[in-house]
């Protein structure tokens, strides 16, 4: 039914996440009512995301500008001895939000699944053992993974392989998330909040 | 907390339909993790739909290729007498897809509100009324407007527009869907399932 | 950790329909809170459904009063010619309510699986072929049952057993619900909307 | 289109918490449907939790059996140095499904607005200090309170009024649930979760 154009760009938009044929669709009929100067600037800023963003040498955020260290790399007001390692990008974004953290970051890249342990080779960890080694002001480490299955593997193997580094190793606080309810809570969930109470 | 070139296309992939800041964010990391080679494919793509994609001058269907019609209405087997008026490209996608109608379209490029008459001025009313002119084999119109609020006005302004050329007009069936229950129709959908049985 | 007592109310509100064991324990400890008097006013109005609730003689509707006959049924106002056969009680309430329908009905009792037969037992087909031999006034025969699968088996099942009468025999409008979108309607549902226009 | 009898015990059955009019008339349905037999079963069901199920004098936790302490009170293994105070007898029982809490229970009975002060009247604040007074082997209070708006504002309040009884006082911990992901967490979860790593 539609242009062999059409369903080119209708496949690449569905191997963005989240999006499925028929969302896929609707990007590309939003893009057909776009002018010349929208779709320029759109392939303008595809294109300058490449060019112009970086990933940081030491923490992988990606940024812009000189150098090779991100802004928060660079900021010697940030609290160089802690390091708050997370799964990626948009988990830095998060937590930078809240205002709460003034440390440092890494991001992993990933999660381990517990039953594939070939996605450890994906995840930089021989990288961040580098950085641990390299910057002995570290006191404290924040695995700050997400609870997921996934998540939990891949903190389980990171306590075990950054023990030897003799740092203090911590955990997101785990428990009621706000607005929650016991009644509809996990058991998991509830056990944590018990034990973590204070 | 993101660099100028990842905010700028947030910002423009926010524009996407359907698409919302978290999901324009979780966008561009994905194209960020994308190859120079992906990356240029996707600006191809783009491109080639504004370079290669010419509207169908007759019923303004997205088409390819030469000349300034397209595949249906260069196609002599579809059954000239007919014309089912549409709101957009995707219906005229989700007509054919039924493999039921054989006949000639018209994409209208949208709908009416009952409250705002100027959204009038938007819909291709002068051409369609030239198409309907030129074209005398018309018998039949079928206004398939989406039976919402809005499709509703546009039908019946279609309907007082059409009928000085003493053409059949008719409109979608009206009633149950297929999977529908008559607990949970709405009252209206209940009545035009009684009104219209057979 | 619930007594014994509570348990067993939690087990019989989960058999009401839509009911898990988490709701049924809500309404266990909403009626604890109850006063006596309010328990005795739910009690009293359970009975009363069974005490003073009847089901028509003739068209399986339950009623209050004297007599066999419902309210609709022995109402000559209704039109004597039309007879609308429902699946059940609450089909039967949806149709009165949009006020559109004057004639008779009768309530089959629920729908036969198509791979199931043997459900056609517990449909009360004996009945409805009295009802329509008796009632020689009935010109139309219209079949109300949900257009869902088993709906669509037993609408099969009805005009099969119904034929012989030499009756009208009408289905429900099938097409597009009022407020639908061609986009987002099954390829079944577009069908029935193009092969029902008028 | 109901019968009054029927009307009526809709009425009742929609003020049961999480049903509307719709559900509640399948509630009648299904009970006209059920024989002499399971409506007396119901019928005795109701009575029986009014007539057997006492509250306990201690924790207001129903109970069954003889005396004027519900199960758990009367446990001596139960641990008499912590006492947890839950706003209702789901969140008793969701604790005790986790198996991790061994102490004493409270049940308040609600939670108190932050606007409206007047619903303190219906918390048993009284019979709580009359506890904590008695009971003086308690050595820790856990307020296990919903971190809902309201829950937030009762957790505040208990604070203010338990500080003079000198116990150790804590709260459920807060954080991140299980399966939860820092992209989705609210901010405050997230602060949280960052305060209370360890």
């Amino acid at each position: 039914m539609y242009t062999s154009s059409i369903k080119k760009l209708i496949k690449l938009f569905s191997k963005f996440p989240t999006v499925g044929p028929r969302t896929s669709a609707r990007f590309v009929f939003y893009l057909m009512k776009n002018n010349n100067q929208e779709i320029e600037e759109l392939i303008q800023a595809i294109q300058n995301i490449k060019k112009e963003v970086k990933t940081c040498f030491w923490c992988f955020n990606p940024f812009e500008g000189k150098g090779e260290l991100c802004e928060i790399c660079q900021n010697q007001a940030r609290d160089q001895s802690i390091l708050c390692i997370i799964e990626n990008e948009t988990d830095l974004a998060s937590i930078e939000k809240t205002k709460q953290y003034k440390g440092l970051y890494f991001i992993l890249g990933g999660t381990v699944s517990a039953l594939r342990k070939q996605d450890i080779k994906k995840l930089r960890i021989k990288e961040l053992e580098q950085r641990i080694k390299d910057h002995s002001e570290i006191k404290e480490i924040i695995l700050a993974i997400n609870p997921t299955l996934d998540g939990e593997a891949t903190t389980l193997y990171l306590e075990r392989i950054l023990k030897p580094f003799n740092k203090k190793i911590t955990r997101l606080g785990r428990g009621l998330p706000r607005g929650g309810e016991l009644e509809y809570a996990d058991e998991q969930t509830l056990k944590d909040a018990l034990d973590r109470r204070k």
